[in-house]
């Protein structure tokens, strides 16, 4: 299966910092699951399939760092509230009522929209196993799995979710689109027994983590009482840092933290839309950029943010660090595109896989309009997308080779069942 | 001409704070250019029209409180850099270039990108006179129009722009969706004489004035060395505010001149997108609140933004407010929902016309789907359009009683002729 992009603007990788990313009007070449030419066709190259990509920006696929893509059906169910309100009040009773089917409609409909706003992989935190993985299987989407691990010390619950953790990577070892990690809740859900063994784990499996960490003061205050030390020096002690770790938030850090998470090449998830709307603040992103970290942002679950749609986040994390340092050269458009292509892709691992418009990468590549009356005239394509989409101009997406979305039209998902059955969800468990 | 909007979600005034406003499925009836019925049908009614409304949102047409449309072109031509680059290398240089022609075609790009995305109404401040009006009359939309005025004691240049105000308005007098106001530009662009010409001016008129008000620190100091006080206090006693006043920006203000504008019934725009991209930081909107100053909301100019899109600018006050005083309760979506409807009527004067969805007013509606990945299932309507929405979910606008826009299309303008004129422009004046 041959796929020809044919007169495309497509954000290619640049040579030097000062163009880190060159827009490039070319055509693009796709050999199975690969990019297999760009500007010329490799040899032997037929074209099954010729998309025209004039007045059209491919960028590679959006990478989602940090999400619970079940809770899309609770979007809009607890908001302007307190974090206690929100959490015990709003969120916890409507997971005690969920099923596993559940936890299936509700990553159906996470994938649909991140999907049509151009995300290609996500990386999931989440508690049904099988349920997420299916969802992902089944759409052509393609994802890091991190079983949400709770524990004190070698307790059965914590030991459970481990052998899950494995089961349902075992049970998927078929979809090349999926990988696995662990992914230790947070410092408070999570003891430092249980942290210990965690590490452990994960050298002996090969496995990466995926960790909330440092989100907000009170998760600083109780790891300061709990174990004297900030979440970030607990979870180096506790050797979780000593595999590929990616951890969402970093909202509440000091400098000695930064110098830790640089140090073991920890790469950070900003989510922020989550962490303004829970009331959190703002990751400081400048100054990780200035130590050198890699960073890559995530929408973090719908029932926080709520909606799953990047180029929102990006269009944020370009904006309110400029107001935060009242400095309108502050985190760039570049910045954030690089966040949500080989930043997340770095985060989880895949950098030699995914993340940037390369022959023998895999093809990820989402394929935005430009001319609509929001993003025109295209004065400058890579701002455009953080300062002047919506995410709706996400056109055709494709992945690993496959053309998954078309005309805005997701072909792997049946939109209006996914519809009907997270309507039925909150009808059946949403009551107050 | 009779509409009957059917079995829509309909976001009703309420009548306790507790219960501002009320989403209530019903049958809206539109006579001519006005709402007629809710729930129930006037007197010898007759639908010429009937719109279902199953699992869409009915909205008050939302009201742009402060732009510049005819800078619409230039989206995405200046971005990431300090201020003065951003003015003096960049906007600056291509203001002098543009003609009339081109203001016009950039006012029909801006409201283009405006009613697909809700809006129906704005607050325009503009150089070129007739250019945007003559937009707004051939659209179908509805504007206070603005000439922006700068000038310096009686010279001739500012008397000049107030005789074009003048002019302006008496040629569009026949045109009711056209309202007018004088737009002294800033506090550092027109002098003390000038301001208090205007003053006396505006009151002689009966005009309300729309100007920038506080925008920078810079704009801040400068005017303490001129005039030993803030630009709030100058505009206050050059008796600015002894007519119905909206002020741009408010970003740097200090607890006295929230009073003075409280004192005053100064209407406050706040402009969140734009005060962040150019560093200008985030206004006290939360003590404003507290104050019971009428907050609207801007997008300002796409130079600065760079979208017109109201939704995007709602999502973002709910969020950043959140963010900077750490309390997930601060800016609810019910107070960006009217700060972007009957908060901008108010501001523009015109809240018995319009900005709420009440039998009598005017039929300023837009109406959104709900049914799509991004805003389903529908916990919250008022909430999924500040948190989950990206705009794109306008499909219907009615302005003045008439259908502009139906299915995502504009009827009203040529779409594809103002996309090739405002690319033109940007060929011919754009260059660095």
């Amino acid at each position: 299966m041959g796929i020809l992009i044919k007169n495309i603007c497509a954000v290619l990788p640049g040579q030097t910092p000062e163009a880190e990313f060159v827009p490039t009007v070319t055509d693009v070449y796709l050999e199975k699951d690969r990019i297999a030419g760009i500007g010329q066709a490799p040899a032997g190259f037929t074209a099954d399939r010729v998309l025209d990509g004039t007045d059209r920006l491919l960028t590679p696929g959006l990478v989602n760092a940090h999400t619970h893509s079940y809770m899309a059906f609770m979007r809009n169910c607890a908001d302007d509230l307190s974090f206690m309100d929100w959490l015990f009040g709003r969120v916890d009773p409507i997971e005690q009522k969920m099923t596993d089917e559940d936890a299936y409609w509700g990553a159906c409909l996470a994938i649909l929209e991140m999907m049509k706003t151009g995300t290609t992989c996500f990386n999931d935190m989440q508690m049904n196993i099988h349920q997420t993985t299916r969802a992902v299987k089944e759409s052509g989407m393609r994802a890091v799995i991190c079983r949400g691990l709770v524990g004190s010390g070698n307790d059965e619950a914590g030991q459970t979710r481990l052998r899950q953790a494995y089961e349902e990577r075992d049970a998927f070892r078929d979809c090349d689109r999926l990988s696995f990690r662990l992914g230790p809740h947070a410092p408070y859900t999570c003891d430092e027994a249980f942290l210990r063994i965690v590490a452990e784990e994960a050298k002996r499996e090969g496995m990466g983590i995926h960790m909330h960490l440092s989100e907000s003061v009170t998760e600083i205050e109780n790891c300061k009482k709990d174990y004297g030390c900030s979440p970030i020096e607990l979870a180096q002690r506790c050797g979780l840092f000593d595999v590929p770790f990616i951890a969402a938030h970093c909202v509440q850090v000091t400098d000695a933290d930064l110098e830790i998470l640089k140090k073991h090449n920890v790469s950070v998830v900003t989510n922020p839309a989550s962490n303004m709307k829970l009331g959190n603040g703002f990751a400081p992103v400048p100054e990780m950029l200035e130590k050198g970290i890699n960073v890559c942002i995530g929408t973090d679950g719908a029932a926080s943010n709520n909606s799953l749609n990047l180029i929102h986040e990006m269009s944020l994390v370009t904006l309110i660090h400029k107001g935060t340092h009242r400095d309108p050269q502050c985190v760039s458009a570049v910045d954030a595109f690089r966040f949500a292509t080989i930043g997340g892709a770095r985060g989880l691992g895949l950098e030699d896989r995914i993340g940037s418009i390369e022959v023998g990468k895999k093809a990820d590549l989402a394929i935005f309009r430009l001319k609509t009356p929001s993003m025109w005239p295209v004065n400058n394509p890579i701002a455009a997308l953080s300062y002047s989409a919506n995410g709706t101009e996400a056109e055709t997406v494709i992945i690993d080779g496959r053309v998954t979305m078309e005309n805005g039209r997701v072909l792997t998902l049946d939109e209006e069942r996914i519809l009907k059955e997270t309507e039925k969800i909150m009808k059946r468990i949403g009551n107050r």
